[in-house]
């Protein structure tokens, strides 16, 4: 088969189409033929040589799939050659074949097509098991989600409203902010031009926010602290801002507050099989019934990656970015 | 009656046994003639001027006492005039009588005696709310007591050990180091002398602390982020060694970990009453049993608190020091 391999790592250049051969899929795994991956930010740190592989995972960019079962591995139940699914995966999506295992499948939700389902298990996984599973959103309470036009973003705005949250997102423009209205967010927020602290106050009466899901990291860790409500939880997922930041612990006793940091590649395969689970359970129901769908910026052949790392480094995209094998 | 007031922030001096008009138990509040308080850190910072009482709480210091119930207020049920009690206080427990929420209010357990249950209040309510509520410590986890001869240590071990759990204390010298081990600690950690880090890794085959209950702060954050295990919890309760620390969160994302910081004074009533049920559920009758109890250092004259606020501060005691009103 082909995949995008990383003789070298670099730039988007470093990303280089070339023959490899065909993954195996061992027990409790099957094998998939790829019909479409997509980008995540992850795979641009993979690329730099900065987010090495887990163990035991493919050597190959790629967190999630759409595509085909080709084969079964032995010991897996409930799924069938032929079925048509998406997948979690800890590498190996930039490929036209990989290897699942079982827990991470999720069957193709009704209404979406094969392609469009590729944009789906990254988001609906990270959102749910930060937002939801870590921090509680509960109806009526408030959440801010940084990089409300990302695909994590664009994901997080609709499932927040879907539980009937109110939601608070910031972007760089007018542009990505009108997206994120349309998606249903209340509280639009300019980080170019506008202090998010301050506007959050302003607009939830000085409560802040119960929820953050920030992609930011140190660079905002002080403000995310002292934009937290009473009781409020901090759901950190990307680190753009940096790794070291200044905590200040009298803000957050004085909140009671929370500051949590998770990423979901290294997580063991129960775990992940239980946060798939619980996204087939709470989240393709909403996809089905129309209330939830992936934003898709634009479909690239997948042999052509760089350009889509290229369009994330720039930041100019609204949603996720796909690479389609064909 | 008779109350420790303090006219001037300042040392111990600036407090004040004077005669102070009696307070009055207002809807949903019972009024407990004083047998004992005792003393707790927080007790020092408002003493300095640096904790003010939250709005409505008594102006005199003091978070628990035990006692005897003399006057109900309007709709207060469940509780008689001359039931022995303890409680739970937002301040007013340095005096001959105290107003008291009645979700506040513990029974005095069998066995403990009227005066020694004035030890138990702040200690079980924080060490329940912080390492079971909040940071949810399970059977066979680890879980590092940083402080451990202090009262509030000398109840976390207690009760760490009593669900099940192996527990790692630090404390200043072999002394209080053995009094811990007498409690039940399995790993003994000298500050003075070693690296907790470094020995809770050597105590763990490096797999790290599941909660840690901190009573340090800023000067231990990055320190407690390393000694966590992964999906570890570190629970800030008191910033004796300062406010703004650094957070490396690339460490905690990794560990896909959490920092909480809380304390139990400006929680609102609902919430307090909500963490004395849960105490009196699963505290009362650990000790009631006889496998948890107060440790208890010394007994002084509620009108020479200063001499208490001395002893803590010099930190030679183990356990609490408890202040008797005759």
């Amino acid at each position: 088969m082909y995949a995008i391999t990383i003789p070298q790592p670099g730039g988007p250049e470093a990303l280089v189409w070339a023959e490899v051969p065909d993954p195996e899929p061992g027990e409790g795994e099957v094998l998939v033929e790829v019909v479409a991956s997509a980008v995540n930010r992850a795979d641009l740190l993979q690329r730099q040589g900065f987010y090495d592989p887990p163990p035991g995972a493919s050597p190959y960019p790629g967190l999630e799939c759409s595509g085909r079962i080709v084969e079964l591995g032995p010991g897996v139940s409930g799924w069938a050659v032929g079925d048509e699914v998406c997948a979690l995966l800890a590498g190996g999506g930039y490929a036209q074949k990989a290897v699942v295992p079982a827990g991470q499948l999720l069957p193709v939700p009704q209404g979406v097509d094969l392609i469009t389902a590729a944009a789906l298990p990254e988001v609906t996984a990270t959102v749910w098991s930060n937002v939801f599973m870590i921090a509680h959103l509960r109806p009526g309470e408030t959440v801010l989600i940084h990089g409300g036009a990302s695909g994590i973003g664009t994901m997080a705005i609709q499932l927040a409203k879907a539980v009937g949250a109110k939601v608070a997102v910031t972007a760089g423009g007018p542009e990505k902010l009108a997206r994120c209205a349309e998606l249903g967010a209340d509280i639009l927020i300019d980080y170019r031009q506008q202090d998010f602290v301050d506007e959050l106050r302003k607009a939830t009466a000085g409560a802040g926010a119960d929820v953050i899901l920030d992609i930011i990291g140190a660079k905002y860790l002080d403000r995310n602290v002292r934009a937290l409500a009473v009781n409020g939880r901090l759901a950190v997922i990307g680190l753009q801002g940096g790794v070291k930041g200044e905590l200040n612990l009298a803000t957050l006793l004085g909140k009671r507050a929370a500051v949590t940091a998770t990423s979901l590649r290294a997580r063991p395969l129960g775990e992940k099989a239980a946060i798939v689970a619980a996204v087939r359970e709470h989240v393709w129901p909403l996809i089905e019934a129309g209330r939830v769908s992936a934003v898709v910026d634009r479909r690239l052949p997948l042999a052509d990656a760089a350009e889509g790392h290229r369009l994330l480094e720039l930041s100019g995209h609204v949603g996720k970015v796909l690479l389609l094998t064909e």
